[in-house]
């Protein structure tokens, strides 16, 4: 029965000689020729993407790497304090965060704009926008990607990401129609709401052919590369202590 | 006291118009214009690093992104077969094994090195290997980087970034140890053993100049982009429920 | 602001003196005279469990705290092969695969049954049972705590945790629809399968009044225990590293 | 070769009719007639405990369970608030603070007595307890178990578990050498530090012959319970959003 135990892979596999990764000789063709957020690309979608591709995706990632002290930034500070002699450990901690309410966004933009344009036809978005938002609104659901905590009238990453889509002619259907949502929302929400950092990511890694499944995976690898950021600064600068005392400090009893 | 509360930063802060991150504006001088590997080295170093320095560094996390089915791919596939809904847990599951004995290797290594030098005085590189080697020998320590339990004789990427890093002019005081001690380890451990993957590029880290107690996170941000690529394999052609299946199907009761 | 900084809890709360843990003394009131899954349950639900109640809720998590060799218990054997040094580790490890397909069906089970008997009005228990698979079947949903992948005629743990509910009191409304359900689905699904463990400890929870949107908690505690185990004998008999040769022995490189 | 397959282990295993965990039939012989407690010491240390060893365990646990706002119950709150799809990801979350600073005590506690007795000969409890110490202070160890920041006279928990532990006959050497380091300390450390909680269970936790390399999961599995309590309170009565935003008001960016 060993004999019929087969498990097939497209990535990684090695001999005495050689590594081989996604078809290529790791050491011969893919080390200093390929780029991180390539491989990271390639890994995942299972095809090279092009330059114009690798740039805007790099701008994915460089936009969704670090946002201050968010709560996955703090969850991984506190248990780095804890658990110094573990760096994995902080580091998964922080990633575990990356959950429906915050780094899901990412994903859920790029479902929710997938499965819209599944389920439509003809070519006036801004129709199938109006549509798509009525629908939601009726069913008492969010639309993702509207709105910012902070970026209250404009999240600055939008338009920058939109702008190197277009210039990399990699503009298509997914960011067309987030951004005919954030035309014609308002006639259905009765006020105007900012398209998020977020949701401009989900919709440019839609366009880019990246299935919508694993987008939340492009938030955490994103998101890790912050994090190492965050736990580099909490051994220069320490602050978890602080939060955790100041915590534990006006901490009140109430049965 | 609360006005008292100061939580300092070097990395991100936003404000309604603009996000900063590391002291630049996100929108309009990193999107498009830094690359994902370039600003991960940016974060944990707090410089930003030159184009030869980007390819060094975005060399190493490709050379350690994926090495098949480890036993963190497949623990990070287990996961995902038994959590679909939380694709953070299954990432962070896989980066879980990122200890000392598998990943661990490249900052184990790169401490070494670095902790070699900092004692050690005179130009004779083979001679502070040898010492290095003789001591750990004598302490019955293990020598981080040497041997391979697949490449017995050559690490295919061991050459191939002591090229890179030649090419860039950044081969520094921590591979040139590396490399002696690969001349000099035979006279002591009697047998020749390769210098390997995982051991050169803690070696090429630390001649980066990034801190050595942060190496073991590189191999996790590298590692974290194969984990994603496995998870997205495991979506398109599962393998976890027969691996499963085949533990438990020649499970054998023993008191 | 600080003043103004308040984080009550009523959980544990300690001085120079004395520490406090649910209003009790832990020292003086609680420790060796209050059993572990007593504390477990007095935790969650901020209330003390009577004995019977006790009973209940420690058989139910020693029906969930080991089922050999799942997926979860083999992502934590293998993390602690790869990464021995962090124990706690391996134990997130085990516990992350805690979700939708595995440890998530005890919380489905006990979610679907509140929800039922929420809707529902009269006393006809198996008219409501049957509106409610009916009402599944045809929106395509599965009815949470039918089948069982091994016990495919009876799941052993089923008549003895109803028995031991009964036993103490606290066969509940939950129980009586779920066992109703196990009379009726067959006039639905055209095919009789049984009432699977992790169905019934979801209907005992919530037959205990613990909310069910934590009853996952409680099959991660159980775990939590099970995986210990694991990763203890993994030390004293380990397979990890034969499991993961067995899968990479096996590997098949396929584009 | 598959024939050849075979992974051992004394834990659970199942067939169509039957469960069975430890050699026992879960159903007819374990459910209901074990405690949780009792359950979790017997797969770990793979034999039954007698209801004296049973009572100290839990005592043991229950005073592990929740020490308040600790940085691995706020990392805990945090991730939920961030993640609550993922209840699962919240207790690793809090788990992977179960590292060398905080939880790691009472591993770090039994190891040390455990290797101070097995290199020790004699009965002079104190003559041994002095020489222990006094190595430490001239290898500039701490001495774990010693000193609390909160309990800077006594730890309540200490005498209660010693006891305990005397009226089940359990007082052993680990506990008596531990009591001994606090009578002698103060003549190598020039002042007097309280035994503390974490040590006294790691020394109680030795006298019950558990294996030293696992304590630190006991401190983890007490701690499930008390992260499930956090995470309950959490749903009930939120303060991790406070928390969160509390720390970012008051980021100050520094370069």
């Amino acid at each position: 029965m060993a004999d019929e135990l087969r498990f097939p892979t497209g990535l990684g596999t090695s001999d005495a000689d050689s590594i081989s990764l996604l078809g290529q000789d790791l050491a011969a063709d893919l080390m200093g020729r390929v780029g991180f957020g390539e491989l990271a690309f390639w890994l995942v979608a299972g095809r090279r993407p092009h330059a114009g591709e690798v740039r805007l995706f790099e701008a994915v990632l460089v936009a969704l790497a670090d946002h201050g002290f968010t709560p996955t930034a703090i969850a991984a500070r506190l248990t780095y304090l804890s658990a110094p002699d573990s760096l994995q450990g902080a580091l998964a901690a922080g990633l575990l965060g990356g959950g429906s309410r915050f780094l899901g966004v990412t994903e859920d933009c790029g479902r929710f704009l997938a499965a819209t344009l599944a389920e439509s036809s003809g070519d006036d978005v801004d129709a199938i926008a109006l549509d798509a938002v009525t629908r939601a609104r009726a069913e008492k659901r969010f639309v993702p990607g509207l709105g910012h905590p902070v970026h209250k009238v404009e999240d600055p990453r939008t338009p920058v990401l939109i702008r190197i889509a277009t210039e990399e002619g990699l503009y298509g259907p997914h960011l067309r129609l987030f951004e005919a949502i954030g035309r014609v929302h308002p006639q259905v929400l009765q006020r105007r709401l900012p398209l998020n950092g977020a949701g401009v990511c989900g919709a440019a890694l839609a366009d880019l052919g990246l299935p919508v499944e694993m987008l939340r995976g492009f938030a955490l690898l994103a998101r890790a590369a912050g994090l190492l950021g965050q736990i580099a600064e909490e051994r220069r600068r320490p602050i978890a202590n602080e939060i955790y005392l100041t915590v534990d400090r006006n901490a009140v009893y109430e049965a």
